[in-house]
Protein backbone atom coordinates (compact mmCIF):
# COMPACT_ATOMS: atom_id res chain seq x y z
CA UNK A 1 0.00 0.00 0.00
CA UNK A 2 2.97 2.23 0.73
CA UNK A 3 4.62 1.70 -2.02
CA UNK A 4 1.59 2.35 -4.71
CA UNK A 5 0.47 5.09 -2.14
CA UNK A 6 4.02 7.21 -2.81
CA UNK A 7 3.99 6.41 -6.17
CA UNK A 8 5.57 9.09 -8.16
CA UNK A 9 7.01 9.27 -11.89
CA UNK A 10 10.65 9.47 -11.69
CA UNK A 11 11.88 11.04 -14.53
CA UNK A 12 15.92 11.61 -14.01
CA UNK A 13 17.68 8.20 -13.58
CA UNK A 14 21.47 7.58 -11.91
CA UNK A 15 23.82 6.14 -14.66
CA UNK A 16 23.14 2.47 -12.98
CA UNK A 17 22.40 -0.69 -14.44
CA UNK A 18 19.70 -2.74 -13.20
CA UNK A 19 20.51 -6.27 -12.63
CA UNK A 20 19.58 -8.92 -15.14
CA UNK A 21 17.93 -10.96 -11.64
CA UNK A 22 16.23 -8.04 -10.03
CA UNK A 23 15.03 -7.22 -13.42
CA UNK A 24 13.73 -10.90 -13.97
CA UNK A 25 11.82 -10.65 -10.93
CA UNK A 26 10.18 -7.23 -11.54
CA UNK A 27 8.92 -8.82 -14.93
CA UNK A 28 7.72 -12.61 -13.31
CA UNK A 29 5.60 -10.22 -10.51
CA UNK A 30 3.83 -8.46 -13.99
CA UNK A 31 3.09 -12.39 -14.69
CA UNK A 32 1.09 -13.19 -11.56
CA UNK A 33 -1.59 -10.75 -12.85
CA UNK A 34 -5.06 -11.87 -14.01
CA UNK A 35 -5.47 -12.28 -17.90
CA UNK A 36 -8.42 -13.17 -19.84
CA UNK A 37 -9.17 -16.72 -19.54
CA UNK A 38 -4.87 -16.92 -18.48
CA UNK A 39 -4.40 -17.01 -22.20
CA UNK A 40 -1.48 -14.23 -21.05
CA UNK A 41 -1.97 -12.33 -24.28
CA UNK A 42 0.46 -9.63 -24.15
CA UNK A 43 4.89 -10.27 -24.94
CA UNK A 44 7.18 -7.66 -22.98
CA UNK A 45 10.20 -5.82 -25.69
CA UNK A 46 12.97 -5.26 -23.25
CA UNK A 47 15.36 -2.95 -24.77
CA UNK A 48 18.88 -2.20 -23.65
CA UNK A 49 21.32 -1.96 -26.17
CA UNK A 50 21.92 1.67 -27.03
CA UNK A 51 21.51 1.07 -30.78
CA UNK A 52 18.13 -0.12 -29.89
CA UNK A 53 17.58 2.96 -27.63
CA UNK A 54 18.22 5.37 -30.00
CA UNK A 55 15.82 4.27 -32.66
CA UNK A 56 13.54 4.25 -29.65
CA UNK A 57 13.61 7.74 -28.26
CA UNK A 58 12.79 9.74 -30.84
CA UNK A 59 9.31 7.39 -31.35
CA UNK A 60 9.06 8.73 -27.72
CA UNK A 61 9.53 12.30 -28.94
CA UNK A 62 12.73 12.44 -27.61
CA UNK A 63 11.15 12.81 -24.07
CA UNK A 64 14.70 12.96 -21.60
CA UNK A 65 13.06 10.40 -19.53
CA UNK A 66 13.45 7.85 -22.69
CA UNK A 67 17.12 9.02 -23.17
CA UNK A 68 17.63 8.55 -19.48
CA UNK A 69 16.41 5.11 -18.62
CA UNK A 70 18.92 2.31 -18.91
CA UNK A 71 15.62 0.26 -19.85
CA UNK A 72 12.48 0.71 -21.55
CA UNK A 73 10.18 -1.70 -21.57
CA UNK A 74 7.27 -2.00 -24.33
CA UNK A 75 4.41 -3.74 -23.11
CA UNK A 76 2.51 -5.24 -25.92
CA UNK A 77 -0.83 -6.36 -26.67
CA UNK A 78 0.11 -9.97 -28.13
CA UNK A 79 -2.86 -12.37 -29.56
CA UNK A 80 0.45 -14.02 -32.48
CA UNK A 81 1.75 -16.17 -30.04
CA UNK A 82 -1.99 -17.72 -28.41
CA UNK A 83 -3.13 -17.86 -32.59
CA UNK A 84 0.16 -19.65 -33.33
CA UNK A 85 -0.20 -22.29 -30.42
CA UNK A 86 -4.43 -22.73 -31.51
CA UNK A 87 -2.82 -23.47 -35.38
CA UNK A 88 -0.12 -25.52 -34.40
CA UNK A 89 -2.84 -27.70 -32.25
CA UNK A 90 -5.37 -28.35 -34.81
CA UNK A 91 -7.91 -25.07 -33.19
CA UNK A 92 -8.53 -22.03 -36.13
CA UNK A 93 -7.75 -18.91 -34.03
CA UNK A 94 -10.44 -16.57 -34.44
CA UNK A 95 -8.83 -13.50 -32.84
CA UNK A 96 -7.99 -11.18 -36.21
CA UNK A 97 -10.63 -8.68 -34.89
CA UNK A 98 -10.97 -5.45 -32.47
CA UNK A 99 -12.06 -7.10 -29.67
CA UNK A 100 -9.44 -9.57 -29.56
CA UNK A 101 -7.11 -6.45 -30.14
CA UNK A 102 -8.79 -5.01 -26.58
CA UNK A 103 -8.39 -8.11 -24.93
CA UNK A 104 -4.83 -8.14 -25.33
CA UNK A 105 -4.61 -4.80 -24.68
CA UNK A 106 -6.26 -5.00 -21.17
CA UNK A 107 -3.87 -8.14 -20.46
CA UNK A 108 -0.77 -6.00 -21.36
CA UNK A 109 -1.83 -3.30 -19.23
CA UNK A 110 -2.99 -5.11 -16.02
CA UNK A 111 0.89 -6.68 -16.53
CA UNK A 112 2.69 -3.23 -16.94
CA UNK A 113 1.05 -1.88 -13.78
CA UNK A 114 2.30 -5.02 -11.32
CA UNK A 115 5.83 -4.77 -13.11
CA UNK A 116 5.67 -0.83 -12.06
CA UNK A 117 4.43 -1.62 -8.65
CA UNK A 118 6.80 -4.63 -8.57
CA UNK A 119 9.92 -2.05 -9.29
CA UNK A 120 9.04 0.24 -6.78
CA UNK A 121 9.10 -1.56 -4.49
CA UNK A 122 12.82 -2.61 -5.22
CA UNK A 123 14.02 0.71 -5.14
CA UNK A 124 13.44 1.63 -8.90
CA UNK A 125 11.34 4.32 -10.65
CA UNK A 126 9.27 4.22 -13.62
CA UNK A 127 8.10 6.44 -15.98
CA UNK A 128 4.95 5.67 -18.66
CA UNK A 129 5.58 6.70 -21.96
CA UNK A 130 1.95 7.53 -23.59
CA UNK A 131 3.89 8.25 -26.90
CA UNK A 132 3.71 4.62 -27.80
CA UNK A 133 0.27 4.10 -28.87
CA UNK A 134 0.82 7.70 -30.95
CA UNK A 135 3.74 5.84 -33.36
CA UNK A 136 2.83 1.99 -32.97
CA UNK A 137 3.42 1.81 -36.46
CA UNK A 138 7.11 2.93 -36.24
CA UNK A 139 8.13 1.07 -33.22
CA UNK A 140 6.06 -2.03 -34.48
CA UNK A 141 8.60 -1.53 -37.34
CA UNK A 142 11.94 -1.40 -34.69
CA UNK A 143 10.86 -3.97 -32.51
CA UNK A 144 9.45 -6.34 -35.82
CA UNK A 145 6.12 -6.87 -34.23
CA UNK A 146 4.18 -9.42 -35.99
CA UNK A 147 0.39 -9.61 -37.25
CA UNK A 148 -1.98 -9.92 -34.10
CA UNK A 149 0.65 -7.85 -31.65
CA UNK A 150 0.23 -4.21 -30.92
CA UNK A 151 2.62 -1.54 -28.54
CA UNK A 152 0.21 -0.38 -25.81
CA UNK A 153 2.24 1.35 -23.46
CA UNK A 154 6.43 1.55 -22.58
CA UNK A 155 7.51 2.04 -18.89
CA UNK A 156 11.21 3.70 -18.46
CA UNK A 157 13.02 2.42 -15.83
CA UNK A 158 15.80 2.96 -13.72
CA UNK A 159 17.30 3.71 -10.49
CA UNK A 160 15.95 7.39 -9.55
CA UNK A 161 18.11 10.44 -9.75
CA UNK A 162 15.54 12.83 -8.22
CA UNK A 163 12.84 12.70 -5.31
CA UNK A 164 9.59 14.64 -6.36
CA UNK A 165 6.84 15.45 -4.65
CA UNK A 166 3.84 13.29 -4.92
CA UNK A 167 1.36 14.96 -7.45
CA UNK A 168 -2.10 16.27 -6.94
CA UNK A 169 -5.20 14.32 -8.15
CA UNK A 170 -8.70 16.05 -7.85
CA UNK A 171 -10.58 14.84 -4.59
CA UNK A 172 -11.75 10.95 -4.11
CA UNK A 173 -14.86 11.69 -4.35
CA UNK A 174 -14.79 13.08 -7.86
CA UNK A 175 -14.32 10.08 -9.22
CA UNK A 176 -15.95 7.51 -7.37
CA UNK A 177 -19.88 7.17 -8.17
CA UNK A 178 -22.76 5.75 -5.79
CA UNK A 179 -24.49 3.01 -7.79
CA UNK A 180 -24.92 5.46 -11.07
CA UNK A 181 -22.66 8.02 -13.05
CA UNK A 182 -23.47 11.40 -11.53
CA UNK A 183 -23.08 13.93 -13.77
CA UNK A 184 -20.81 16.79 -13.25
CA UNK A 185 -22.00 20.41 -13.11
CA UNK A 186 -20.06 23.17 -13.67
CA UNK A 187 -20.49 24.24 -9.61
CA UNK A 188 -18.84 20.60 -9.11
CA UNK A 189 -16.08 20.78 -11.31
CA UNK A 190 -14.80 24.12 -9.68
CA UNK A 191 -15.10 22.70 -6.29
CA UNK A 192 -13.09 19.33 -7.82
CA UNK A 193 -10.59 21.36 -9.70
CA UNK A 194 -9.58 24.61 -7.91
CA UNK A 195 -6.66 23.06 -6.44
CA UNK A 196 -5.46 22.17 -9.42
CA UNK A 197 -5.99 25.55 -10.64
CA UNK A 198 -4.89 27.23 -7.89
CA UNK A 199 -1.56 25.51 -7.58
CA UNK A 200 1.76 27.38 -8.08
CA UNK A 201 2.80 25.25 -10.69
CA UNK A 202 -0.53 25.25 -12.75
CA UNK A 203 -0.13 29.27 -12.81
CA UNK A 204 3.64 29.10 -14.33
CA UNK A 205 2.68 26.41 -16.60
CA UNK A 206 -0.33 29.10 -17.52
CA UNK A 207 1.62 32.13 -17.59
CA UNK A 208 4.52 30.56 -19.66
CA UNK A 209 2.35 29.17 -22.69
CA UNK A 210 0.28 32.64 -22.64
CA UNK A 211 -2.86 31.05 -21.95
CA UNK A 212 -6.11 32.31 -19.68
CA UNK A 213 -6.79 28.87 -17.80
CA UNK A 214 -5.34 25.98 -17.08
CA UNK A 215 -7.27 23.79 -19.06
CA UNK A 216 -6.21 25.69 -22.36
CA UNK A 217 -2.78 24.20 -21.89
CA UNK A 218 -4.53 21.33 -21.88
CA UNK A 219 -6.46 21.67 -25.33
CA UNK A 220 -3.95 24.00 -27.10
CA UNK A 221 -0.76 23.29 -26.63
CA UNK A 222 -0.47 19.26 -24.86
CA UNK A 223 -3.39 17.63 -25.91
CA UNK A 224 -4.68 19.20 -29.18
CA UNK A 225 -7.62 18.04 -31.25
CA UNK A 226 -5.83 17.81 -34.63
CA UNK A 227 -2.82 15.83 -33.17
CA UNK A 228 -5.72 13.71 -31.31
CA UNK A 229 -7.55 13.29 -34.77
CA UNK A 230 -4.01 12.97 -36.84
CA UNK A 231 -2.95 9.85 -34.14
CA UNK A 232 -6.80 8.56 -34.02
CA UNK A 233 -6.49 7.89 -38.09
CA UNK A 234 -3.00 6.39 -37.68
CA UNK A 235 -3.80 4.37 -35.05
CA UNK A 236 -6.52 2.41 -36.50
CA UNK A 237 -4.99 2.38 -39.74
CA UNK A 238 -2.08 0.55 -37.91
CA UNK A 239 -4.53 -1.93 -36.25
CA UNK A 240 -5.81 -3.15 -39.65
CA UNK A 241 -2.16 -3.15 -40.68
CA UNK A 242 -2.06 -5.49 -37.75
CA UNK A 243 -4.84 -8.07 -38.73
CA UNK A 244 -6.93 -6.27 -35.80
CA UNK A 245 -9.10 -4.19 -38.15
CA UNK A 246 -11.09 -6.08 -41.29
CA UNK B 1 6.07 -8.18 -3.94
CA UNK B 2 4.59 -11.21 -2.18
CA UNK B 3 0.88 -9.74 -2.54
CA UNK B 4 1.35 -9.87 -6.28
CA UNK B 5 2.97 -12.73 -6.58
CA UNK B 6 0.59 -14.54 -4.86
CA UNK B 7 -1.99 -13.40 -6.47
CA UNK B 8 -5.67 -15.83 -7.81
CA UNK B 9 -8.87 -15.04 -8.89
CA UNK B 10 -11.31 -15.37 -6.30
CA UNK B 11 -14.78 -16.56 -7.23
CA UNK B 12 -16.26 -17.43 -3.99
CA UNK B 13 -16.79 -14.71 -0.99
CA UNK B 14 -17.80 -14.90 2.36
CA UNK B 15 -21.25 -13.11 2.95
CA UNK B 16 -19.59 -10.12 4.61
CA UNK B 17 -19.72 -6.38 3.67
CA UNK B 18 -16.75 -4.11 3.24
CA UNK B 19 -16.23 -1.66 5.09
CA UNK B 20 -16.66 1.70 3.61
CA UNK B 21 -13.46 3.18 4.90
CA UNK B 22 -11.49 -0.05 3.77
CA UNK B 23 -13.26 0.63 -0.13
CA UNK B 24 -12.22 3.78 0.05
CA UNK B 25 -8.72 3.45 0.98
CA UNK B 26 -8.15 0.82 -1.50
CA UNK B 27 -10.04 3.02 -4.14
CA UNK B 28 -7.75 6.36 -2.91
CA UNK B 29 -4.82 3.72 -3.94
CA UNK B 30 -5.78 3.00 -7.42
CA UNK B 31 -5.95 7.14 -7.73
CA UNK B 32 -2.15 7.11 -7.41
CA UNK B 33 -1.67 5.12 -10.40
CA UNK B 34 0.13 7.10 -13.44
CA UNK B 35 -2.72 8.55 -16.03
CA UNK B 36 -1.68 10.71 -18.97
CA UNK B 37 -0.69 14.09 -18.41
CA UNK B 38 -2.28 13.65 -14.96
CA UNK B 39 -5.62 14.18 -16.51
CA UNK B 40 -7.38 10.96 -14.29
CA UNK B 41 -8.82 9.75 -17.56
CA UNK B 42 -11.61 7.40 -15.57
CA UNK B 43 -14.35 6.55 -12.94
CA UNK B 44 -14.96 3.92 -11.24
CA UNK B 45 -19.01 2.94 -10.28
CA UNK B 46 -19.02 1.26 -7.32
CA UNK B 47 -22.66 -0.64 -7.16
CA UNK B 48 -23.36 -2.54 -3.41
CA UNK B 49 -26.98 -2.04 -3.90
CA UNK B 50 -28.57 -5.67 -4.41
CA UNK B 51 -31.47 -4.07 -6.94
CA UNK B 52 -28.23 -2.61 -9.01
CA UNK B 53 -26.16 -5.69 -8.46
CA UNK B 54 -29.04 -7.57 -10.13
CA UNK B 55 -29.67 -5.27 -13.39
CA UNK B 56 -25.02 -5.97 -14.08
CA UNK B 57 -24.65 -9.77 -13.66
CA UNK B 58 -26.83 -10.80 -16.23
CA UNK B 59 -24.58 -8.75 -18.47
CA UNK B 60 -21.78 -10.00 -17.05
CA UNK B 61 -23.30 -13.47 -18.54
CA UNK B 62 -24.55 -14.34 -14.92
CA UNK B 63 -20.93 -15.14 -13.69
CA UNK B 64 -21.17 -16.95 -10.02
CA UNK B 65 -18.93 -14.17 -8.94
CA UNK B 66 -20.70 -11.55 -10.00
CA UNK B 67 -23.44 -12.69 -7.89
CA UNK B 68 -21.63 -13.68 -4.83
CA UNK B 69 -19.06 -10.52 -4.45
CA UNK B 70 -20.63 -7.86 -2.29
CA UNK B 71 -19.18 -5.03 -4.44
CA UNK B 72 -18.95 -4.48 -7.85
CA UNK B 73 -16.47 -1.86 -9.55
CA UNK B 74 -16.78 -1.00 -12.72
CA UNK B 75 -13.77 0.67 -14.07
CA UNK B 76 -14.71 3.83 -16.74
CA UNK B 77 -12.39 5.24 -19.56
CA UNK B 78 -13.60 8.84 -18.86
CA UNK B 79 -12.97 11.89 -20.86
CA UNK B 80 -16.39 13.41 -19.90
CA UNK B 81 -15.32 15.07 -16.89
CA UNK B 82 -11.97 16.64 -18.19
CA UNK B 83 -13.84 17.48 -21.76
CA UNK B 84 -16.55 19.47 -19.22
CA UNK B 85 -14.18 21.17 -17.45
CA UNK B 86 -12.24 22.29 -20.55
CA UNK B 87 -15.67 23.83 -21.68
CA UNK B 88 -16.41 25.47 -18.82
CA UNK B 89 -12.65 26.85 -18.52
CA UNK B 90 -12.94 28.57 -21.67
CA UNK B 91 -11.37 25.83 -23.68
CA UNK B 92 -11.80 24.26 -26.51
CA UNK B 93 -11.63 20.27 -25.75
CA UNK B 94 -10.63 17.43 -28.69
CA UNK B 95 -10.73 14.14 -27.18
CA UNK B 96 -14.01 13.33 -29.42
CA UNK B 97 -11.66 10.51 -31.30
CA UNK B 98 -10.41 6.73 -30.99
CA UNK B 99 -7.04 7.65 -29.74
CA UNK B 100 -8.65 9.44 -26.58
CA UNK B 101 -10.55 6.34 -25.78
CA UNK B 102 -7.87 4.43 -26.04
CA UNK B 103 -5.83 6.50 -23.83
CA UNK B 104 -8.70 7.06 -21.27
CA UNK B 105 -8.80 3.43 -21.00
CA UNK B 106 -5.11 2.82 -20.35
CA UNK B 107 -5.74 5.37 -17.52
CA UNK B 108 -8.73 3.02 -16.43
CA UNK B 109 -6.90 -0.03 -16.41
CA UNK B 110 -3.89 0.87 -14.24
CA UNK B 111 -6.28 2.51 -11.99
CA UNK B 112 -8.03 -0.85 -11.58
CA UNK B 113 -4.55 -3.01 -11.14
CA UNK B 114 -3.43 -1.05 -8.58
CA UNK B 115 -7.05 -1.38 -7.23
CA UNK B 116 -7.13 -4.70 -7.23
CA UNK B 117 -3.13 -5.18 -6.00
CA UNK B 118 -4.35 -2.85 -2.35
CA UNK B 119 -7.64 -4.60 -2.17
CA UNK B 120 -5.28 -8.04 -1.85
CA UNK B 121 -2.88 -6.55 0.44
CA UNK B 122 -5.82 -5.49 2.77
CA UNK B 123 -6.87 -9.29 2.82
CA UNK B 124 -9.88 -9.12 0.38
CA UNK B 125 -10.00 -11.23 -3.17
CA UNK B 126 -10.89 -9.99 -6.64
CA UNK B 127 -11.77 -11.64 -10.11
CA UNK B 128 -11.75 -9.29 -12.97
CA UNK B 129 -15.02 -9.37 -15.44
CA UNK B 130 -14.19 -9.42 -19.21
CA UNK B 131 -17.41 -9.64 -19.94
CA UNK B 132 -17.43 -5.65 -19.48
CA UNK B 133 -16.20 -4.92 -23.02
CA UNK B 134 -18.91 -7.25 -24.44
CA UNK B 135 -21.95 -5.64 -23.26
CA UNK B 136 -20.30 -2.22 -22.62
CA UNK B 137 -23.57 -0.98 -24.72
CA UNK B 138 -26.07 -2.38 -22.13
CA UNK B 139 -24.04 -1.47 -19.22
CA UNK B 140 -24.03 2.06 -20.37
CA UNK B 141 -27.77 2.18 -19.98
CA UNK B 142 -27.77 0.63 -16.29
CA UNK B 143 -24.99 2.96 -15.12
CA UNK B 144 -25.97 5.97 -17.12
CA UNK B 145 -23.04 6.43 -18.63
CA UNK B 146 -22.79 9.75 -20.37
CA UNK B 147 -21.23 10.73 -24.12
CA UNK B 148 -16.98 10.37 -23.94
CA UNK B 149 -16.99 7.65 -21.16
CA UNK B 150 -16.93 3.77 -21.45
CA UNK B 151 -16.90 1.10 -18.90
CA UNK B 152 -13.34 -1.04 -19.84
CA UNK B 153 -13.35 -3.59 -17.07
CA UNK B 154 -15.11 -4.76 -13.91
CA UNK B 155 -13.80 -5.81 -10.87
CA UNK B 156 -15.44 -8.30 -8.38
CA UNK B 157 -14.28 -8.07 -4.83
CA UNK B 158 -15.09 -9.19 -1.21
CA UNK B 159 -13.69 -11.20 1.38
CA UNK B 160 -12.31 -14.88 0.00
CA UNK B 161 -14.35 -18.03 1.01
CA UNK B 162 -11.78 -19.95 -1.09
CA UNK B 163 -8.24 -20.03 -1.37
CA UNK B 164 -6.85 -21.54 -4.97
CA UNK B 165 -4.13 -22.22 -5.88
CA UNK B 166 -1.95 -20.21 -8.03
CA UNK B 167 -2.64 -20.87 -11.78
CA UNK B 168 -0.17 -22.21 -14.41
CA UNK B 169 1.91 -19.67 -16.35
CA UNK B 170 4.30 -20.38 -19.49
CA UNK B 171 7.74 -19.98 -18.59
CA UNK B 172 8.75 -16.28 -18.02
CA UNK B 173 11.11 -16.48 -21.26
CA UNK B 174 8.21 -17.50 -23.29
CA UNK B 175 6.87 -13.74 -23.30
CA UNK B 176 9.95 -11.51 -22.87
CA UNK B 177 11.61 -10.62 -26.05
CA UNK B 178 15.53 -9.09 -26.19
CA UNK B 179 15.75 -5.68 -28.41
CA UNK B 180 13.11 -7.44 -30.85
CA UNK B 181 10.36 -9.34 -30.87
CA UNK B 182 11.54 -13.21 -31.44
CA UNK B 183 8.13 -14.99 -32.91
CA UNK B 184 7.79 -18.48 -31.75
CA UNK B 185 8.67 -21.69 -33.82
CA UNK B 186 6.14 -25.03 -33.86
CA UNK B 187 9.11 -26.88 -31.42
CA UNK B 188 9.21 -23.62 -29.30
CA UNK B 189 5.49 -23.13 -28.74
CA UNK B 190 5.42 -26.92 -28.08
CA UNK B 191 8.14 -25.86 -25.32
CA UNK B 192 6.13 -23.02 -23.80
CA UNK B 193 2.51 -24.46 -23.62
CA UNK B 194 3.57 -28.77 -22.81
CA UNK B 195 3.35 -27.47 -18.93
CA UNK B 196 -0.73 -26.16 -19.49
CA UNK B 197 -1.37 -28.87 -22.20
CA UNK B 198 -0.42 -31.77 -19.30
CA UNK B 199 -1.84 -30.29 -16.80
CA UNK B 200 -4.93 -33.06 -15.15
CA UNK B 201 -7.19 -30.03 -15.15
CA UNK B 202 -6.39 -29.32 -18.83
CA UNK B 203 -6.97 -33.01 -19.57
CA UNK B 204 -10.15 -33.11 -18.00
CA UNK B 205 -11.24 -30.03 -19.60
CA UNK B 206 -10.61 -31.37 -22.78
CA UNK B 207 -12.33 -34.37 -21.62
CA UNK B 208 -15.62 -32.42 -20.77
CA UNK B 209 -15.76 -30.46 -23.80
CA UNK B 210 -15.01 -33.05 -26.15
CA UNK B 211 -12.47 -32.07 -28.17
CA UNK B 212 -8.54 -33.35 -29.04
CA UNK B 213 -6.36 -30.52 -28.05
CA UNK B 214 -6.49 -27.84 -25.23
CA UNK B 215 -6.71 -25.04 -27.63
CA UNK B 216 -9.44 -26.16 -29.33
CA UNK B 217 -11.12 -25.54 -26.36
CA UNK B 218 -10.57 -21.97 -26.20
CA UNK B 219 -11.66 -21.71 -30.07
CA UNK B 220 -14.68 -23.68 -30.21
CA UNK B 221 -15.98 -23.25 -26.69
CA UNK B 222 -14.55 -20.27 -25.00
CA UNK B 223 -13.65 -17.85 -27.47
CA UNK B 224 -14.99 -18.11 -30.46
CA UNK B 225 -14.61 -16.29 -33.82
CA UNK B 226 -17.78 -15.73 -34.63
CA UNK B 227 -18.70 -14.27 -30.98
CA UNK B 228 -15.63 -11.96 -31.16
CA UNK B 229 -16.89 -11.05 -34.63
CA UNK B 230 -19.98 -10.30 -33.31
CA UNK B 231 -19.04 -8.31 -30.27
CA UNK B 232 -16.26 -6.19 -32.11
CA UNK B 233 -19.14 -4.93 -33.67
CA UNK B 234 -21.03 -4.32 -30.88
CA UNK B 235 -18.02 -2.81 -29.04
CA UNK B 236 -17.31 -0.19 -32.13
CA UNK B 237 -21.12 0.61 -32.96
CA UNK B 238 -21.18 1.74 -28.84
CA UNK B 239 -17.89 3.73 -29.16
CA UNK B 240 -19.63 5.30 -32.25
CA UNK B 241 -22.40 5.99 -29.86
CA UNK B 242 -20.20 7.05 -26.88
CA UNK B 243 -18.50 9.71 -28.72
CA UNK B 244 -15.31 8.48 -29.48
CA UNK B 245 -15.56 6.97 -33.37
CA UNK B 246 -16.79 9.69 -36.33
Amino acid sequence: MEVINNHVSIRSFKNKPIEQNLLRNILYSGTRASTTGNMQLYSVIVSEKQEMKEKLVPLHFNQKVAQAAPVLLTFVADFNRFSKWCKWSFAKPGYSNFLSFITASIDALLVAQNVCVAAENNDLGICYLGTTTYNAKEIIEVLELPKLTFPVTTVAIGYPDERPDLTDRIPLDGVIHNEKYSDYTKDRLNELYSFKENLESSKQFVKENEKETLAQVFTDVRYKEKDNEFFSLKMLETLRGQGFLK
